[in-house]
């Protein structure tokens, strides 16, 4: 009852395919994009960086609109496109619904990030001749 | 020589707000989107884990455009976006241009989608088995 029928992100794939271990192949590159389509808006990073950092852990949507020179329905639409992806989901309590961040999916995606321990990712080997900085 | 003129992002600010740990202002969140717009892209995300993934720690675009059913000058495109991103760099040498990973963009994005050590991110107080609070 809580949750909307939506397809959620991040559900199909076992675990996180390194980005920066091995190439993507096309099925995962398309998974991964679109979560970083989700985060590629600066109002869903605004909206997302003030749940995940609300102190309750969540928060009512009626105290997001208030920060953005936009509508409800344009709030509420991009709160639809973060909760696709999977970083964020919600839940309906009489007239408001609360937000809260799904730390499974920035923790992925810090985690495909992340340069592989103890193997520090090789310069190019050939650098500009005098083009030191 | 081995730089083309192009705005490159990330290095107009300081350093890296959290994205988990405190709101984003207009500024950050505007500047932060374009990293993950040049990451929202399933092309995109391939040519970067090709070329971060390169055992030499850089790779010639001779090399990756076989692996796509793209032109040249699609896959130049891409690579552009990528670079614009502060994502990654290139040398032309004779033909070719080579590509190689800049790995502090990478760190920085990693960093700003980890949890503050020692501080989980809490979850909603409220839970769907009963209406607490």
């Amino acid at each position: 009852m809580s949750k909307q029928e939506l397809e959620v992100l991040g559900q199909t794939q076992e675990c996180c395919p390194g980005l920066l271990t091995a190439p993507l192949d096309e099925e995962q590159a398309t998974e991964l994009s679109k979560v970083f389509k989700a985060l590629a808006d600066p109002v869903r990073l605004r909206l997302l960086s003030m749940i995940a950092s609300r102190a309750g852990g969540e928060v009512c949507v009626c105290d997001l609109t208030p920060a953005f020179d936009l509508s409800q329905p344009t709030i509420s639409h991009h709160l639809k496109h973060l909760r696709q992806a999977g970083l964020i989901d919600c839940e309906r309590r009489g007239t408001w619904v609360y937000y809260w961040l799904l730390p499974e999916m920035t923790d992925r995606l810090a985690g495909i990030l992340t340069r592989p321990a103890g193997q520090p990712l090789a310069q190019p080997a050939q650098t500009p001749a005098g083009a030191a900085s």
